[in-house]
């Protein structure tokens, strides 16, 4: 296999431990622990992994001495920059337990458990992966791990290959469901572990004990890095507003720490619109604002931040969007006589005339490539795949339409052209930051010890991430302390709860702080591309994020 | 000013520069020079630039005096990474002539020569400068120096500024008008020379004199990591083909560079196709193939690479384009008759019945998508706007129309999943790699050698480019031995010949050698983001494109 330059370079890149597990490691037990809500009915679902103690490792002398122990590992969901190293960290944690432990990868995500798809991970295959992007080395996938009749076929594989320990690597849902699998598999006294790694791109699976999710640094600072760029070319060029659409459907934290890298003049943030409940046109109203400033000062330039999920946040469209999927479901009177229109136009005015009055008269003021997202690229259910919203033109169209009034209105004089970006696989396979590359190993090594320790419905933990990797506290968190209990598909669930953007956070109270100066100045940072090399300050800096919420 | 930690440690950086520029210069002349093509045409229009000699310069012991200079500097049309570094080249050069020279920026772009819109660059403010991306510093801009009433507004200026040298930073078109300026400053006596740099992302001013235009590394640095990044995502995710669309309109340079540093399945060359004179059709069998046959072997991912400009290089569209600009041209009856539809469908069938027999297939066979593209969204001249057809969802939507004939034909068994990508923004003012940091400062620092010999009607030339900067050299070259008559606008001008992907050279050789294995093997190479510092086979790395290009 041909690799890369920085491919081979990187491959000797050793990423750095805590303290506490360069030798033999003590386990400190911590009080006993709660969930954060609905304490009694996650204590009633999860007898045998419920109120277990927080775990921190500190060094020790005490040399140990542990038998051999197979381990099996899971890459579940999206990539993300660092799963690759997560590996490395279990393979080298438990070689250390014992030089005969193996590791088992299972393929192609947790559907590789329930139809035994594996393979042993050698040290040989292993090496050309360490410090690397993507999820290739077994690959990943959406399978969910909801049902016994899964969690039985695993345990035959599991048995076969005598693996006493899983490893399943993902965000909330897989970590959830991770802990149901750990409960079953004690409850039934099966002998295997279930330990999880926190990972998801979009950052929303961090709390008080997970500070982060592995990946995000990396994936942001790639986004930065685009975003630095087209600012400048922005700043050069003077003549065009780049809308700019980042990954992020339920949280917005990578358009979050995105802005307080780059400083852009606009920088959305679902949440705040969720709080504010604003409308769409409120929304343009702002961006149209700061655009007829600018250009008051001869600026027809600047750009924008849009995360991905903002529609989804704003009520109006969420009613909207309900009504649509209500009044249109498949097979209804109104879905075939909407289709029975040949003329766009047409269909549209039908599909207006049975709205409610307030969904009516925003969907009458989308524009009409928008309107026509929403009805006719249904899913197979019928539904209105909100993914597939353009939502940086929907916001380029609305705000071209606000400026034109304002122009009459002799409030705005200048010139308004647009270019859009998305922003997504871009980042979520690129090489781990030295940050992300520390993290993971360190994550994964955590992993190692916890099943050396025989924890099982634990989740790895390091924490203090803005210190010194040396100085990062590594231990084990029982994911039911995350749960609670949420509506799901129209059940209730214990569920990990979903880290929002924090409106009180100081990440977030940074930018508010900030952003008029920032919309009317043009303050642009240019972060420039990841460097693995070079000073400390450039390469091993953390996100702005954690920077801001660790400095209170 | 903030600025990132990158920029801060970046702006240390002391570019590195040819041994013959370290000290003093000894300039020693070759013989006299011939333009490519149609010599006494050129000789004719440039009587007192024409058959001057290349020039290379040397190392000398032999201290000069110089009186101190003003020189004027002009940054031409689109961005590219290292117009700063050529700025600072110029004024460390002017200064090191006499410390008392100066250096005047006109600012954005030609036009502020014409305009009188200048500043001085001070030791001070080029600082923040020094290795960053972007032509922020004075901005630039697409005005055609073309007019003799220009020339002598600019002489105004220039004359008021005693500045005795301009230098213009531009593309193929910038250093022809920078030619014909030197020729009427010098027919008239005005004591002004005229040098230029060559400058063009897309790569196409580039010859035996002009190895490579600067910031092409850097763009397609950018972009291969990109691209590297989707490719790990498809690799990992295995469920998409992305089709990324990459910069450039009149070459397919980029693509060819970043086919050679990514290794993706599909790497289309314009060139290649106006060459074989392929059909559309032709175009999308062809990918559609390569598909199919990785669906066979149970891979329903891939990564295609599109140039820009590419439905430009197709004949039949080339035609039909043309046809359509004709049928439909502003005020014409057609026009009002084609208008008249208020249905998009009956308004196609309308143009499909006027066009030619050939063209009219072409059109009815194109996603109705894209046939609007070509006939609603015109520029104020009525002509079809090519910049704005969406080529990769063009060709997305054709294949995914041949894959369902080859499926029903029981040729292709698979899935066919879709994702879209354009790049250009992001690399156009990405910081200058380290190649393109020392290019650029020698370029500039070229420039001022010539400056100060007076020398007028020459480019900058550093060859030898993948040698470690030491063995560079340097040099100067007329520019009117690069020229050759073309038709523009009806009429013959004296032009720069642009450099296409020659299809006997040895970069498209490589790629035309290996992609047959690359298109059904996974064949990725992962770049990885510009490095600064670490390794020099990985900061100091030149492209694919010159290494292959230089080891004949």
């Amino acid at each position: 296999m041909t690799i890369s330059a920085l491919q081979q370079a990187r491959a000797q890149y050793q990423p750095k431990l805590p303290k506490s597990l360069k030798g033999a490691v003590k386990i400190v037990e911590g009080a006993a622990t709660e969930s954060v809500a609905d304490q009694a009915e996650i204590k009633e679902l999860f007898p045998n992994t419920y109120g277990m103690p927080l775990l921190t490792f500190e060094a020790t002398d005490a040399a140990t001495s542990v038998d051999p122990v197979n381990v099996g590992v899971i890459l579940s969901g999206g990539q993300a920059p660092g799963g690759h190293n997560v590996i490395s960290g279990i393979f080298d944690g438990i070689k250390k337990l014992n030089a005969d432990s193996k590791l088992y990868g299972f393929l192609g995500g947790p559907g590789g458990l329930v139809d035994h798809k594996y393979m042993e991970i050698t040290a040989d295959y292993l090496e050309g992966y360490r410090n690397t992007g993507g999820f290739d080395i077994i690959g990943s996938g959406r399978t969910k791990l909801e049902e016994e009749a899964q969690f039985d076929k695993g345990l035959e594989i599991l048995k076969a290959l005598n693996i006493k320990a899983l490893v399943i690597i993902g965000g909330d849902d897989s970590n959830t469901n991770a802990c149901v699998l750990a409960e079953y598999y004690a409850a039934k006294n099966a002998g295997v572990q279930v330990v999880g790694c926190p990972k998801t791109i979009d950052g929303d699976l961090k709390n008080e004990m997970i500070e982060t999710s592995f990946g995000f640094d990396t994936a942001v600072k790639v986004y930065s890095e685009l975003i630095g760029n087209i600012q400048r070319d922005a700043n050069s060029a003077k003549k065009y507003w780049h809308f700019i659409k980042l990954m992020g459907r339920s949280a917005s934290h990578i358009g979050l720490e995105a802005g307080l890298q780059t400083q852009p003049n606009i920088t959305l943030i679902s949440e705040e619109v969720a709080e504010k409940k604003q409308t769409l046109g409120e929304i343009v109203d702002y961006m149209a604002g700061i655009i007829a400033k600018r250009a008051a000062n001869g600026e027809n330039f600047g750009v924008a931040l849009i995360p991905e999920g903002l529609v989804e946040f704003v009520p109006e469209m969420k009613a909207l969007i309900a009504e649509l999927n209500d009044l249109l479901a498949e097979g209804s009177e109104s879905e075939a006589k909407f289709k029975s229109y040949t003329d766009k136009a047409e269909g549209r005015a039908f599909v207006s005339s049975i709205l409610s009055a307030d969904s009516s008269k925003l969907y009458n003021s989308l524009p009409s490539l928008i309107a026509d997202q929403l009805t006719l690229d249904r899913d197979p259910h019928g539904n209105v795949q909100v993914s597939l919203i353009e939502t940086e033109k929907l916001l380029g169209e609305m705000v071209k339409t606000r400026l034109a009034e304002l122009k009459a209105e002799g409030k705005y004089v200048g010139k308004f052209g647009t270019q859009f970006h998305f922003f997504g696989y871009e980042g979520r396979c690129a090489a781990p930051s030295n940050f992300d590359a520390d993290y993971c190993y360190s994550l994964g090594y955590t992993a190692s010890v916890l099943i050396g320790s025989g924890k099982t419905g634990y989740m790895s933990s390091v924490r203090n991430t803005t210190a010194p990797a040396d100085e990062w506290i590594a231990g084990g968190v029982p994911v039911t302390m995350m749960m609670n209990m949420e509506k799901r598909h129209g059940h209730m669930k214990p569920v990990i709860q979903k880290a929002l953007v924090e409106l009180d956070g100081a990440p977030f109270k940074y930018l508010a702080a900030n952003r008029e100066k920032w919309a009317v100045e043009t303050s642009y940072l240019y972060p420039g591309p990841i460097q693995y090399w070079g000073p400390s300050e450039v390469c091993d800096r953390t996100t702005v994020t954690l920077q801001l919420e660790q400095t209170k």
